[in-house]
């Protein structure tokens, strides 16, 4: 059976700063500049999700790209959009919400939800000129 | 010798609906929703091929990029461009001409005429925010 | 008071024909080219809407933009996405549904659900290459 | 002379919310919706600056587009990138940071700068899906 | 009759360099920065050509839309791609091709070729974010 | 350690010309079409830049995305931006300036600067159509 990855692209805004409790001031402004900031700034996050598996011979889907529509609305832009990430947001109560750690997060929410027999890959853009990805 | 992949962005806008014949009509609009509409909707197709091997030292080219739009407008441009997939392109007679199987066609037709040493990846995007990915 | 325009962008895809009937087949093929293929074709139409005027001192919007988003979807997307535009949209039994008139239409309908005082403006890409600007 | 609109795109990234502190928590949320969540949201805003007028004769330019660079990197990105707009910038403390009224305050700041013969427009996206035009 | 804009996107590849002959090195380098390198840098153009009048009621054309990507392709994409626009363009030999300089000279181009009973307006993007409009 | 690969976005405009110097005229032309003409052409280089590695878990950082920009901008922008890359760029006087060897050059220029233990990939687009892929 031909193996096929169904991508989808999503958005949602949000606030964040990146700080580690742990540093004294210099060194969180020396590690992350003004994105330290301590009233926060916010972006703009488009995310694309991959899902890679076998094409199904009679309908000709690795999986209903409606369905991964929905379950990346109700798991991750419900979740995340409009939000403060370092305060409304659980998993960023102990680490720095950094593309890389928004990223891993959205990665282990979708894969509860997505049948283990395909894999996951995640892409997201903080900026159009700074983004990460991340296949577990 | 460095190997590079080289790709092209081609374009092509053809109507299509989802259905498979020996689904009742409510399978057939659970299955696929709309989409399944016996009228016909359509998309701009973006089509991305991506051509991976070594670099000659001489001419510094993987394959002439040139050399690979020409193929890509002769094998996919004409054969799919403005066309209804369902009622006038022969591969989807039998199969479902949803984007993971339009894909595929767009390899076949492609390898066929790509030199078997290089690999061959295409890339679909069936609207912004929808697309697939095939490597053979 | 400041004038601004707000604008919004949305999207549907359609399958379409140019064609005439008072023409003769070749006519039509001289005047509309591949585009008047009788089994149809289609586009993803990318629509932005320009809403132009006064900015309300308190609230700082010209209107509400998930106000003009719930208007749009209702009155253009539900009524045009995935559509055959020839057979399924009553405007186009008597008028050719080039991105012309497409756009004409999209605008009287909007007009009647914008506040007469505010000015409106439509832009509608056929393809990301070709696309149309009507304001009344 | 010929008349020419040169156009310079930027970007800056800032939390803000929107509300109104006369309104009542409902009204605030009836017309805000999620945009009022108290601990701020985020966008990467994209500004484009248009500045019009004659062409030099000898030097080809309407004004150094390397000169309007420079001038809404000091004006509007120093300003306002990773700020948070409702506590960090002056302008916003008796109006809502709407997009609208962000793209007044920028035309405001950049009007004081751009020779007065100079015609001047601001476009400013909150999304990709959201914009707002402004040209005093 | 209904007016509407219609809009082709062209591109090309060309060379240049900024400098004017009457100016001394230091002015032409003070002028135009590291644009006045002797040995020539290069862009990609976006062209965006728009056209305005009166919507055909028959054909729902404004003009054909393939006609005027003709028009382009022969009168602009064909002078003006790959060129070394100072060295082999004549009218760059008394003019500086500023972003500028080079959409009047589209816009002169292509107003001999559209029915003057027909609006011209160009857009000419240089790079992603610096780009210009003429109407002549 | 979760892996995450790190991207950044990156433009640099320069001038070349595809020739080699042991071939003919008529095989330079065949070989590299109107690429070859003597008087150089130019584009608008878009470089993504890829680093893969582990994401520290005090920091949330593969490296600092801030660190990498700094140098892509001192060892790829300040050293190709505005040139001409066949006369000014000591790399192409013994090899073609083609996408491929462009994107090599970069890729051994920026090995140098970042940790052996992540890797490197990079990404060069001559022109939106156009692109690129190198990882080594």
């Amino acid at each position: 059976m031909e193996i096929v990855s169904i991508c989808r692209v999503a958005h949602f805004n949000a606030a964040h700063r990146l700080y580690v409790d742990s540093f004294s001031e210099e060194k969180n402004f020396e590690t992350f500049g003004k994105c330290s900031n301590p009233f926060f700034h916010g972006h703009n996050y488009e995310l694309i999700v991959r899902v890679k598996g076998p094409v199904d011979p009679t309908t000709g889907f690795v999986m209903s790209i409606s369905e991964l529509k929905d379950i990346i609305e109700e798991d991750i832009e419900d979740y995340l959009d409009h939000k403060n990430l370092n305060l409304e947001v659980p998993e960023f109560k102990t680490i720095v919400p950094t593309a890389e750690n928004i990223a891993i997060v959205i990665w282990n929410r979708l894969r509860r939800r997505i049948k283990p027999s395909l894999k996951l890959k995640v892409t997201l853009y903080e900026t159009p000129r700074n983004f990460v990805e991340y296949k577990g």
